[in-house]
């Protein structure tokens, strides 16, 4: 049976000290520990602590509020305590304090010993893992910790903020020791937590009650405690009943596909038994259609035998319905930058062509989640461009108007997700080509935070400024993707290791709607279109509506930043990657306008005291920008742009392709330079007879609005975007 | 009445569940919250809570043991739960809860509120201080914390780790809120901590015992509890009588100074009385002796008027000798490439000279600690230099021999710390220049990690390289100025914020003592002179002696690092902070070796393009670095090698300036290339007939080795090289 009814905004359950209000789509569960090691006879809680009897019963209550989590497609967090297996990630003290003990007996095994369910409290050992009853399922996140509490020394912290998860509901063991110290770091980081009395046990009875009764003490001095019934009743509504789930079988014929490709809509559908293979053939016949209407977007498209085969080898890997990973079956593109090992990548420019014998670590990530990738998409050569204009390979239109350029880079990319054609797509974005081509298809084009998505096996575009960008048809599909695929990479001299972000989150209140914002001044927005600064100020009120305050901020900051990319010395970092002659032996093979461009680069003769100081000027705009999104009443959340000042016809690049290309990245120049994240929403359309050049035109063309955070910032950046997106489209 | 007894290495007191041993030099007394807002009538916790009975009553307790931790010159922390006066640090969570209870009063008052004693758990107010008999003295730290956990967005990690503490003693309120999350965090972080039962309180009583059973049940599941007495009967062997302190007062005639200028023993000196003016007089009479040993020393002596009037105002400003700062009347000097207000910075280079309106940041935190400056040291011109041989205010000669060079580019620095006229000197150290000078003059340079000190009003160098040096008499004193002048500072574009190292400490056992190194392979240790080989062999045995296991490196990687800093682009940054025409018109103003250099850099006329492949290169070695420094079983701590390889004469170096110079730079030059921290530790002498140039030379000269660690690995690199120290002076 489907879920009866959709989620609403806020649920509310009795509990200790008063009712417990959680938004279930911003709420995850988090289960503390429930591993053999703590719960089963001869594990290292038995050894250390004694009886079983309470943490053991703590298991079938727990069972049932994760079904519960499950049935309503909530976030699930899983936490492990444990070691590496060179046991270098636990402190001395943890290690040798019982040892040390006069009490103990000469035999008292300690962490790393050998047990009888493999080495004590060590990664990858039996006794580590969750007890059968409570396993992880495929997209939930399993944090394993070194410490008491979870957020020290791992990713809990990141991935609450990459699911834009403000509330916690918190199980598992021990009651007195990991269960109270993660509440507790959790409420100090402004989640609002509920303890679930029946959930949670430890090894002494007395020690539980008194746990609890400290959390809520106080009118709630670390948060609530409720009981289990009411969170079950309170999320029985929307949850499938068990055994239905499990009778579910994947079927080529039943359910109808609704043809929607978005992330939920195909995990929803999945789960109720559609085929993968009626998707992938959908997919085909859409991708086949549209060659038709724009033959330019793809480089590379699979055989739809090739992306068939996928699907049903899927099929067998995942045949059960409540297993299945959280990209299964969803299609997918990649610009043709990314190496997929096997297929040529051609970054447009078959000069470098070459066939790499590994895939970039961001795609593999993806097909391990079940994605299907369907093809690589076109590309401004060299990703040198915002137009669209500069491949050999044709040009690819906006979806909504064949008149008017998709914009680029990643063209394809943005055209295949706005055209239906793939769920989402790997774009890149160094000045702008992920976002200028999404806010032209009307698409979400977000560009993470530098160094949080492995650019390895991406051609280089400008090395130390080249991001990854992700093209999707809404902000929490770009966020899905990104949270699947953001995986440090040690291989990558530019990836960020994924530190703690140290700044609380608001949880509750009008704090947690409010947020300060920034825009460009007037003089600014005056090389906007007539009809995008109008647009741009609908935005505004939008904004405003939502909880925004407006906060004045230093544009000239922006302004510098964005002219160092092309009028300074950077762009020779364009050349860098390749062999000194390359440029002139190969320059007959390139695009007419990528090659003058790079001859004029050339040309410059940039020296290296020139780089320097112009990578000085980049640390102190960096610097500058870090005080401008500061976390006080005066620093922005977020600043607003416009996508791009315009959106050109394919007829006025081609008449002056430096000049209408330049204007297109005013806004997104300094994304990268000053190390910000930014995600393009679409912001309601206007029709195309009102943009400059084609006063006939009609049909309406899209708007976009461009929200840049602060360095790793993403997770609020992108919070903020969603609630924008939501409330634009019932407004415009 | 003078202490004692010294203090021995280790401690042990009754405590639950078996006594508690600890190191008292490494053991910090952490004292939560002790606020008037949680203590007194009408605070924050008198509002939300209730009784103040326990509360007011653990202030007598905890005034007992932070006197008998100031007696005995104990490290000791405070911290202070609240916000800022915008709240933009407090989560909603916390700021709300109580007021979201519909069981309270509508007037009840939150955090922000006007209360009796100002706005409730706001920084500055009267109600957020301590209370009166729990204030803290100048050199204790204090932490503000917007959370209950003392880690949570503070620099106390940071703070620990710049002390070197692994044990802590916990006491303050409440024992069931902020007492309990903090000690929970610590024993995560790996400090072994006992609390002090006596000196702990809540708001419930039965909190406080179940909180104080959970903390020690299970053989020490979070740590220890002791009582009072027996830690003040530890400690009390080691400690001046209070009433005989507060008898003291200054004197000019007693106690005699015995002229050691090591900041312990002048802070001791001055706590019993002896006048910094006294020290002043010392110094200033070595200072003229010393010139006529070698007048290269100096570019500005302050008069010796102006720096006893320093004295004496420190005299008025600090007359309570128990409440002085911690480099009360410590005499230092600077390299004259560090601005003071109202003195010329020539950096050694008059073309360049200029009198600076503002101090170096750095120089400004000393002196606030009550530091006395004496004056600016001369340098290699530009900072251009290893060898101290190059600069036109003459060349200042090796401590022990002065045949022998300096060393530079902190020539001045150096030997003004070798030849006992200051405590202590700023330099800087951009390819070597703090530590090279330091090992030829037997003192030590340590080169924090980039970023810690802020390098603003210093010459750049090469400005994103460059890093502030300490030049100190041994590792203890140079860590204790670092602690003090390492302050973030937004200004800097350079500066790191000072995020929580997430590392944990190994406080015990062992592990407390073992640690990893790597050092060069033979075939590049081939460039030392036989008898540095052979002190390096020696060193190496202390190393192991120690606890030190060596771990196979890939040497290749500093090698191709250091070579970046010459033989690539890097050098033109050295350029990039002077006007395109300033070589060119000043030339001949320079010292010829200088100008040949510059002269060299210029003709090789590198390219932007050039730069940014360094750029790479650097960005992929310094990743390569990280996995070389892992946390791991494989990866090293520490990797050591000499601080140069060999120690010319001056005529050497005179011979071939260029040549000799680069030779030093062997095992310096990739510190800040890989952003490493770096100390320069003496490791024993050598005759000088052994070193080549000189066989029939008298006489000994010092050896050095330097430690470099990891990326903000600053406070557990330094106890590696103090612990060496100790050992190797005792083997040596």
């Amino acid at each position: 049976m489907e879920s009866t009814k959709s989620l609403p905004t806020m649920l509310t359950v009795d509990a200790e000290p008063y009712p417990y209000a959680f938004p279930p789509r911003h709420t995850a569960l988090l289960i503390i520990d429930m591993q053999r090691d703590f719960l089963l006879p001869n594990g290292f809680g038995e050894i250390e602590a004694g009886s079983l009897k309470d943490v053991q019963a703590s298991i079938a209550p727990t069972k049932k509020l994760l079904y519960a989590f499950r049935q309503a497609s909530l976030a699930i967090f899983h936490t492990r305590e444990g070691h590496k297996p060179d046991l270098s990630d636990c402190p001395s003290n943890k290690l040798i304090r019982n040892k040390g003990c006069p009490g103990s007996a000469q035999d008292l095994k300690v962490i790393g010993d050998k047990g009888e369910m493999g080495r004590l409290l060590v990664r990858d050992e039996r006794g580590h893992d969750f007890v059968d009853d409570l396993q992880a399922l495929p997209g939930e996140v399993v944090v394993d910790k070194p410490g008491k509490g979870a957020f020290f020394n791992t990713n809990l912290m990141l991935k609450l903020k990459a699911k834009a998860i403000t509330h916690l509901i918190i199980c598992g063991v021990t009651t007195e020791c990991c269960f109270d110290t993660t509440f507790r770091e959790a409420n100090d980081r402004g989640f609002e937590c509920c303890g679930v009395e029946d959930a949670t046990a430890g090894y002494k009875e007395e020690f539980k009650s008194s746990v609890l009764d400290i959390i809520h003490w106080s009118e709630g001095l670390f948060g609530f405690v409720a009981s289990l019934q009411p969170l079950l009743d309170a999320l029985a509504p929307f949850t499938w009943s068990p055994a239905s789930v499990s009778d579910k079988t994947f079927s080529q014929t039943g359910p109808i596909f609704d043809g929607a490709l978005d992330i939920p809509s195909l995990q929803k559908a999945y789960r109720v038994g559609l085929s993968p293979v009626t998707v992938i053939k959908t997919v085909f016949d859409r991708i086949e259609k549209y060659n038709k209407v724009d033959p330019a977007v793809w480089i590379h498209v699979e055989t739809e035998e090739s992306a068939l085969e996928r699907a049903r080898k899927l099929l067998t890997e995942c045949s059960d319905l409540s297993r299945l990973p959280p990209l299964f079956g969803v299609p997918f593109s990649v610009k043709d930058s990314f190496d997929i090992a096997g297929l040529p990548t051609t970054t447009a420019c078959r000069p470098i062509a070459r066939v790499p014998l590994k895939s970039a670590p961001a795609y593999d990530l993806l097909l391990g989640q079940g994605a299907i990738f369907v093809g690589k998409t076109n590309l401004d050569q060299l990703g040198t461009g915002l137009t669209g204009c500069r491949s050999p390979f044709g040009t690819p239109r906006s979806v909504l108007n064949y008149d008017y350029i998709s914009g680029g880079s990643s063209s394809g990319s943005c055209v295949s997700v706005g055209a239906g054609l793939v769920a989402f797509s790997l774009g890149t974005d160094t000045a702008g080509s992920g976002r200028v081509p999404a806010g032209f298809n009307g698409v979400v084009g977000y560009k993470p935070t530098r160094g949080l998505i492995s650019a390895q096996g991406v051609t280089p575009a400008c090395l130390s400024l080249d991001c990854v960008a992700i093209i999707a048809g809404n902000v929490s599909d770009a966020r899905t993707v990104w949270d699947l695929c953001a995986e440090y990479d040690e291989e990558d001299p530019y990836a960020k290791v994924t530190a703690p972000i140290q700044r609380h989150i608001n949880s509750t209140g009008l704090q947690a709607k409010t947020f300060n914002f920034g825009i460009p001044p007037p003089e600014a927005l005056a090389i906007c279109n007539p009809v995008y600064r109008r647009k741009f100020d609908e935005s505004l009120q939008c904004l405003h509506a939502m909880g925004g305050l407006l906060r004045p901020i230093d544009w000239s900051l922006f302004e510098k930043a964005g002219k160092l990319l092309y009028e300074g010395s950077f762009v020779s970092e364009r050349l860098a990657s390749l062999p000194d002659d390359w440029f002139e032996k190969n320059r007959v093979h390139l695009h007419p306008i990528v090659g003058e461009i790079f001859g004029t680069v050339i040309a410059r003769q940039s020296t290296a005291i020139q780089a320097y100081r112009d990578l000085q000027a980049k640390a102190l705009y960096t610097r500058q920008a870090e005080k401008t999104f500061a976390y006080d009443a005066c620093g922005i959340d977020v600043l607003v742009v416009p996508t791009a000042p315009t959106h050109w016809t394919v007829e006025e690049v081609l008449s002056d392709p430096i000049a209408t290309n330049s204007v297109l990245g005013e806004f997104s120049h300094f994304g990268n330079v000053l190390d910000l994240c930014a995600v393009a929403v679409p912001a309601g359309t206007c029709p195309a007879s009102e943009l400059q050049g084609k006063p006939d035109a009609e049909g309406v063309l899209p708007f976009s609005v461009t929200f840049l955070g602060g360095s790793r910032m993403d997770g609020e950046t992108l919070e903020i975007a969603r609630r924008f997106e939501n409330d634009i489209s019932s407004t415009a």
